[in-house]
């Protein structure tokens, strides 16, 4: 079985980083209007203003995956945008028209759909963005929604996972760990956090933590030149309530939809005071760029260092 | 039963035009950048270029609906990706870049998923469109793709559904009918024609036939002024050679995604000995915008004159 498993391999035994890197490459090179294609929150796209560029990202949302069939319809509209506006937000830009496709069984309530849409639509409104189209199809089984999104960013604000600089400070907004238990479906895409960010300060990186604060610093570090690490501290990682003082979950729990961000040390003092005067949400530094041939390290409130994998502190800890 | 139904109707009950309408409702008037939100083939959006609009589209394919398990991977991504073209060709434009959302099974073969794609980029490459981005999500039953299209038209040359005017001849390309038995996952969308036709004739109305002949001539008379109205003739309908001369196929069959448009009658001739000269798709005349309260009328070899419904003349002839 497994020779076998090794010839024809799934999905599941690429994996989805394996599986995006395949692609990747039936793709191909990019064209002239394409800054950036697949690999960072967004793509990053050369429309018709010379001063900005176009964002375009899409992200599905699957009953079973990303949301219970007893959970409220209108959370799981308001999530399906939300996301998308997240990966918006990581890129420092403005989000400006979503379109939207909809699978759904006959025997669906429309009060159903109506609460979902209704959902979609308070998402969107709530950051000055608007749904323009879509379409509805019949499923049998698992209904999904998938929301497309295009946004916009000027050119000088833009800011790309592939940034980080080797001194700078990693920072980190809100508290991590355990969205599932509710966050996850309600969660504020820091859409106003991140449009105010690059307007007052030269962030360097940028991604949302949609897969776990240590699968995307893998993220991050895949997107930087080879010599580039980063380094987090474990007792300065902000703990979700949700989390309970776990810090194996907030290493690795999926859809905090938080903003992880590296920029210059020297910016770090002024930040944090016109942050706090500005925003309720918490901005925690968690650690540095380094020069390092480890990627992702964890040093512990001992002082040592250890390897962190993607999978997150739980997982190394018991390889 | 009846009585419950109604209170609480269903997405079957409700039907697509039915929910589409009330979706509608909940997203609100558009906003200043949207030229047309919901109700076209595509979204027509003001981007950053004052010369060209921004055409923006997404549709769903879904297992067991749109392809079969069986169907080869390669045709489905084409098939996926080309239903989009299809509607940017609808509005006299030029596709640039799409994202791709796709539900896999954990035990889909590797092979099947790059097959997929392969289908998907030849697709997007043969009209000069590219893959910038998307994202893929596990499933448990029922696989799909959706892709989402941005492209663009000159401002002076885009073709919506409202713009057909009484007198105008009424014209499609290629022959209808029998889609389903091959046609639907191998189709060649006519962005080729669709540009040819804008830059040369001045089109007043287009569409792709995507639910069908009759439903997609409802679809121009709603889009149209009040008193206008769609006539067709039964003996110059373009029967496929898949639809067995079957004129009630023709008229009902979905998935042809050939073009359906109306221009004033005195370019037609000359629209035909250009056209045969460039292009090998048929090009036929079916019939005429009149004024008329019947919205939608086939009119019969013994020149009788006969309501055509949504959902063809099938149904019609039953009822």
């Amino acid at each position: 079985m497994k020779h076998r498993r090794k010839q024809h391999p799934t999905v599941c035994d690429l994996g989805e980083f394996g599986l995006i890197r395949e692609l990747r490459g039936i793709v191909g090179p990019s064209g002239n209007s394409v800054v950036r294609g697949i690999g960072d929150d967004c793509a990053v796209l050369r429309g018709g203003n010379p001063r900005k560029y176009l964002l375009y990202t899409c992200d599905p949302v699957v009953e079973g995956i990303h949301y219970r069939p007893a959970d409220p319809p209108r959370q799981v509209g308001w999530k399906a945008m939300a996301r998308n506006l997240s990966d918006i937000a990581a890129m420092g830009g403005v989000p400006r028209w979503a379109v939207v496709s909809i699978g759904l069984r006959s025997s669906t309530g429309a009060r159903w759909v109506k609460e979902l849409y209704a959902g979609l639509h308070a998402a969107a409104k709530a950051f000055g963005c608007q749904i323009v189209g879509g379409d509805t199809t019949h499923v049998r089984r698992e209904q999904f929604v998938v929301v497309a999104l295009v946004g916009e960013v000027e050119r000088s604000r833009i800011t790309l996972r592939s940034g980080a600089k080797v001194g700078d400070s990693i920072l980190v907004t809100g508290t991590l760990g355990g969205s599932l238990r509710g966050k996850h479906l309600s969660f504020t895409p820091r859409i106003h956090e991140a449009r105010w960010l690059v307007a007052r300060f030269p962030v360097h990186a940028m991604i949302d933590l949609s897969d776990g604060l240590s699968s995307d610093l893998h993220r991050l570090a895949e997107a930087s030149p080879r010599s580039i690490a980063f380094e987090i501290d474990a007792a300065e990682i902000p703990i979700s309530r949700a989390a309970r003082g776990n810090l194996a979950a907030a290493l690795r729990d999926g859809e905090d939809f938080e903003l992880l961000f590296t920029l210059d040390p020297r910016h770090v003092t002024a930040l944090r005071r016109k942050w706090a005067r500005r925003f309720r949400t918490e901005l925690t530094e968690i650690g540095r760029v380094v020069k390092s041939k480890q990627k992702v390290a964890l040093i512990q409130r001992d002082g040592s260092r250890q390897p962190l994998t993607a999978a997150g502190y739980d997982h190394f800890a018991v390889s």
